[in-house]
């Protein structure tokens, strides 16, 4: 143990060391405020910062340091704002999942995240409390490589583009129907929001999936998409983010490819597009030319993919080249790719390849593998998701702090299990949920991790096998391979170390396990913290989809006061 | 000091001693939730007690202990529970008031509240955080006289009746609009509601009183009035609360007279009234004689008073004569009393007098006279009341913490001020509030204080006068007296002293002020710990009306810990 303190020591005093210079620190002050927002003419509360929802984008260059004074303004509600992508390093603190890293910042209290930003990339920013997020805390977050570096493509210019989807009931509302007996489901997302706007159909077919409301906000700006400039000839960088609480997505540009060039932080070899399909929690950043008809304006659109997308409104936003005489296109808008051709979804997330040079290679093999089965059933009459089992739930006291302290009532001793049956898995009629529990997967600090996700139907009658996209706190991951049907260990366990041989391997913070199907990754647990791994559907992790991991609580330093005061971590003490 | 420490520690002393040898612990667990509830017919969330709004109706001896486990089972909403007219002798930390004497209860924590019921009456409990009262989380908790010890008054059976007040906007966005720019006001109430019940009118011209919306909500038990049985010729004690929001009330029994005989715990010489006026925070008992026609059914009613009464559903109940043929009587519903007869309502509180023998008479003479004067007026823009110009706030260190720790820099030192310039004050054109404070008054321990309520009319274009019903926790007051107008202390001062002389001052943890007038009570500042004095109009203590007294931090014991985990009070510390 001596031998890895001292390593991980070594390694942050390295990292702290390479960071540029002329690293700056950026300062920024957010109230968080509910105020009313009609994003797609529907009035209704956001949990907004300074007023805004989506928040602002934060712009740094790497090796910068971002100091964020949150002031939670609301009257009875806390709050916790994760910083999506950014692995923490010598900061676990900051990760700002309630429940996991800190205590939820209660109202009338302020508390600043600092945290270096140590990769370039897109990354993103949201509430990771209950369901909050949902409520429109979130934004953008980008990270320039730093002045004189230079990137493996050109530009002329860049926007970004964060996708939501976007429900007229409250969060509570929605948090209630989960959590009931009999469970009643969030639904469809009533439409899809690009940078925040969106188009609700106010008529009253597509009324009828608001739980009977329809328009009720009109005149401003409602109701206008967001609008895209370029230049004819000129090609742009569009960072792309997706924080749906719910939906898959293909966003595409009317008449126009897109090659993708990053993903998750992460220099990939180009592909070039016309659907890109994007899932919770991924960023891309994708390079498109005005190369067509410089005196039109062209449709961006979102589609639902992988359920119904028939009840919700689609997203829209414009392109509007420079020179053209209107702002919004006269055509239609793009109607999306089939919503259930699984395939091609699989064959994007398949295409991407590490560009090479810029990404490490991952190790060769694992020191242990956790093979992680998804399953929705009852527990207590409850609806629930669980992985092997074990449906994940948040202690009161966060689990950073009841591990470096040694709390060992606060969470459940016993690990959760490192695998399944899977010689008797029936994918359509998988074993029960067994239990809600506080667990946590300890993780040798330094080894290597595979982990390979293992998809399942959910139960009878909808049956359905659905797209969770999951998201690793603290870490990036080698994405190993993506499998149709059951993972066989014996038979795909040594395709993963080959294809880590073979090079190439993408590094994501988040990966789609798509229908059906089992996604494999590596990661190496070398950075000291608690983090969670979940999928990023909002529903889902509420009902218990995610895993917790610890690595090297024991090196870590005292854990600053700040991220304390509920559990067992109240008292005088100053 | 010393003398004072002493002096108090016996008291308490003598109390424990003096509470019956058979004095019973009584454990109630409580799972706070949302919950969809119907009261009147609209479906809206509501914060529960075990699934109920308004909770269950908490029932003990005097010198029992109360033992309430709360779980706070919400998912980012935090909670405190008020029990409302117990003064917590010896266990300020219980008073359940978030920002005053605990942080408030975190989701996924659970709090205990445990005090001692020292007196008997009729008492209640609320969330006192935020304006999170009006979700619904509320009660009745009655306390009877000890076995053996008769009361000065006989009554066959008994009921409690809980009045409240019900808006269809949820409080997240009542509270949006109060403190929005301009202030956008609550509005009044759609509904009235006795035990949890009220009727709304789903038709258009009501409905337009609910923004819009129309009842949503049919079936089951929705628009079923309570039904309170009566055997002919018997007579019931009516426990009646009010916990309204906004709406002071008149309650009445058609056909019927009522006899008051107990105010917020205390026996009152009997008073028949017709019409019982009674304002938010206060509980009446009376006595009601199934004396009239037994083969029908009665209804009984609330009625808005001293604000427009016209935009909201009366509260309906029915007595229904266990000899009746049918539970709804046929006869129109009470139209109630005048709303704007200020002088029938002022000459009610007046006629309220102390049960000779059962209630110590009040200090010949107050150490202290505190002159409060509320205004309602713009603070940077935002609409505010404040007491001499202070505005309330609570810091995010409760006030009891913070002063027994000595952290002076989590609230204001500066005392708010004892008084204000009464000569030149023109009750229609008060001096504007100043500032938002942490401010609190600092009372000898034992001393005596009078505290006169000066009411003042808000600015044009509403141009009136308010009633404001003032509560104080901790302790119960004596009425000195009601004026009308400007109250003058080289006029008035010296009534007060003679009113105290004549006796028969009734005690009351609750008092109105009633418009363009003055209310004037005196109290022993007895019992350790951190008080709050306010409004008991919830959008009203949201906007400041109120202040806080101190008395005795210094002989409390050590705080517990489980009131910490906000403010200045994180750490690892067991």
């Amino acid at each position: 143990m001596r031998t890895w303190r001292l390593a991980v020591l070594a390694c942050l005093c390295a990292a702290a060391a390479a960071a540029p210079a002329e690293a700056k620190t950026h300062h920024h002050t957010w109230n968080i405020t509910y105020q009313y927002k009609s994003p797609d003419c529907f009035r209704k509360l956001a949990v907004t910062i300074n007023g805004e929802s989506p928040g602002p984008t934060i712009r740094a260059a790497q090796g910068d340091t971002l100091v964020v004074t949150v002031h939670n303004m609301l009257d009875t509600e806390n709050t916790a704002i994760h910083w999506h992508g950014i692995r923490q390093i010598g900061s676990p603190w900051a990760d700002g999942t309630a429940g996991v890293t800190q205590c939820p910042i209660l109202p009338g209290e302020t508390f600043t995240y600092r945290f270096v930003v140590d990769r370039p990339g897109t990354y993103m920013y949201h509430a990771h409390y209950g369901m909050q997020r949902v409520a429109g805390l979130d934004g953008m977050l980008v990270v320039s490589v730093p002045d004189g570096v230079a990137e493996p493509f050109a530009y002329d210019g860049e926007h970004t583009v964060l996708l939501m989807d976007w429900w007229h009931q409250s969060v509570y509302e929605q948090a209630v129907g989960l959590a009931s007996v009999p469970m009643v489901f969030v639904g469809e997302p009533q439409s899809l929001l690009i940078n925040g706007r969106g188009v609700f159909n106010c008529s009253p077919p597509a009324a009828s999936n608001g739980g009977g409301a329809a328009c009720n906000a009109f005149g401003g700006e409602c109701g206008w998409p967001t609008l895209f400039t370029a230049s004819p000839g000129k090609t742009y960088r569009l960072r792309i983010g997706s924080l749906t609480s719910l939906a898959s997505l293909s966003f595409e540009i009317e008449g126009h490819t897109m090659t993708v060039v990053e993903a998750d932080g992460y220099y990939v070899t180009p592909v070039v597009v016309k659907n890109l399909f994007i899932y919770s929690g991924e960023t891309y950043s994708v390079l498109v030319t005005a190369d067509q008809d410089p005196s039109r304006s062209y449709w961006a659109a979102s589609h639902v993919v992988s359920r119904d997308p028939t009840k919700t409104a689609p997203g829209r936003a414009v392109v509007r080249y420079a020179s053209a005489a209107v702002d919004h296109p006269r055509t239609p808008p793009p109607t999306g790719p089939r919503w259930n051709d699984t395939a091609s979804r699989v064959a994007q997330s398949r295409s991407f390849a590490a560009l090479p040079g810029h990404v490490e290679p991952p190790p060769a093999r694992p020191d242990r593998v956790l093979l992680l089965l998804n399953t929705q059933s009852k527990i207590d009459n409850h609806t629930k998701w669980a992985i092997n089992g074990v449906s994940l739930s948040f202690p009161a006291t966060p689990y950073l702090v009841a591990m470096k302290h040694g709390l060992r009532g606060e969470f459940d001793q016993r690990p959760p299990p490192d695998s399944y049956d899977h010689g008797s898995l029936n994918l359509s009629s998988p074993p029960a949920s067994l239990a809600v529990r506080h667990a946590a997967y300890r993780l040798a600090l330094g080894s290597v991790v595979d982990v390979v996700l293992q998809n399942t139907a959910i139960p009878p009658p909808n049956g359905r096998s659905e797209t969770h996209p999951w998201h690793l706190h603290g870490h990036d991951f080698w994405v190993l391979g993506y499998g149709e049907g059951k993972f066989v260990p014996e038979v795909d366990g040594p395709g993963l170390n080959a294809a880590s041989a073979r090079g190439g391997a993408v590094m994501k913070n988040t990966v789609a396990l798509h229908p059906m199907g089992w996604t494999a990754v590596r990661f190496r647990a070398s950075n000291p913290g608690v983090w969670l791994f979940h999928c990023h559907l909002e529903a889902h992790v509420y009902m218990g989809m995610g895993v917790v991991f610890e690595e090297g609580v024991d090196v870590l330093p005292r854990l600053p006061a700040s991220i304390m005061g509920c559990g067992r971590t109240k008292g005088h003490h100053y």
